[in-house]
C-alpha cells in the first residue's frame, strides 16, 4: 500500500532521522575512544529518546491521514485500527 | 574519566550500531519514497529495540568493569552506584 | 465527556485491574517477608506488563469508539487525534 | 537466597506499593463508571510511572545490596551481574 506523506511532515521526519544517524555514529566514535561508558549510555538514551519522536509523528501523521480516511470510508476502517493496535505493541512493553 | 572496553565488547557495540545506522538509512529511504506508515513504524521500532541491546551491553559491560573495580576499591564505589541509578533513570520512565 | 465501555470491554479490563490488584499486593508482601530483591524485581516486570496491557487495551477501545466516531462526525475529529497522540506520548519516551 | 531490606528503604516501598494500590482501585471505578478513556489512559500512565519507581528503587537497593556484596566477596560476583543483566532486560525493551 502506497502512502502520501504531507510535504512538511516529511521534511521533519527525514531531518530528525538525520540527526539521528548523527548521533548513532558519534556514539560509535564515543566507544573507539574508550570515553567512560555512563556517557555513551547518556547519548544512547537520547537517540533512543529521538527514535521514540520520530515514532510518534509517524503515529501522528498516520492517524491524521489513513486511518481518518479509511474511517471515514464505506469499509469503515477495522482492518486499519488492527494494524495500527498491532504495532503500538511494538511500543508499549 | 577514561575507560577501556574489552577488545571483543567494543567489536561488538560498533558492528551493532554500524548495523542501527544501516536501519536509521532505511527509514529514512522508506519515508522519501512514500512507503506505508505502518511500515515504516515497524522498522523504527526494530531500530529502537536493537540501540536498547546496545544500552543493555553498555549497562552489563560498566557493571562488570566499572562499578565492578569501584566496588572493590577502598573508597566503596557509592558515587559510582548514583551514577549508574541515575543513567538507569533515563531508561526506564 | 462520558463514554460508554463495551459490556465484554469493560468487563475484561477490570478483571485485568483485580489481577493487578493481586499482584501489587504480593509484591508488597515479598518485600515484608524480605524475599530477594530480584525475584522482586522480576514481579514488578510482570505487573508493568499486565499495566501496559490494561493500557493497549484502552487504546484499541478508544480509537475504535470514540475517535472513530469523531472521524466520521461533521467536525473531523481533528482535537480527539490531538488529544490521543498527547496521552501517546506518556507511553512511548 | 533471602534477603534484608533496610527498614527506611521497605517502609517506602511498602508506601509507595499502598498508593499503587489505591491508584488501580480508582482506575477500576473510572471505567465502572464509564469515564471517559483518554482520562483513564492518563491515570494507567501515572500507575505505570509510579511502579517503575519501585522497579527503580528495588534496582538501586539490589545494587548498593546484594551486588556490592557479591562484588567484594571472594567469588567476585560475576553471577550476581548476570542475574542482575537478566532482570534488566525485562525493564528495557
Amino acid at each position: 500500500m502506497a502512502n502520501e506523506y504531507r510535504q512538511q511532515d516529511k521534511q521533519e521526519l527525514l531531518e530528525r532521522l538525520k540527526r539521528i544517524e548523527g548521533q548513532i555514529r558519534g556514539i560509535s566514535r564515543m566507544i573507539e575512544e574508550d570515553q567512560y561508558c555512563v556517557d555513551v549510555l547518556v547519548q544512547v538514551a537520547a537517540a533512543r529518546a529521538a527514535l521514540n519522536k520520530v515514532g510518534l509523528k509517524l503515529f501522528e501523521d498516520h492517524t491524521r491521514g489513513c486511518v481518518a480516511r479509511a474511517l471515514r470510508s464505506k469499509e469503515g476502517g477495522g482492518e486499519v485500527i488492527d494494524e495500527l493496535i498491532d504495532v503500538l505493541h511494538r511500543y508499549i512493553k
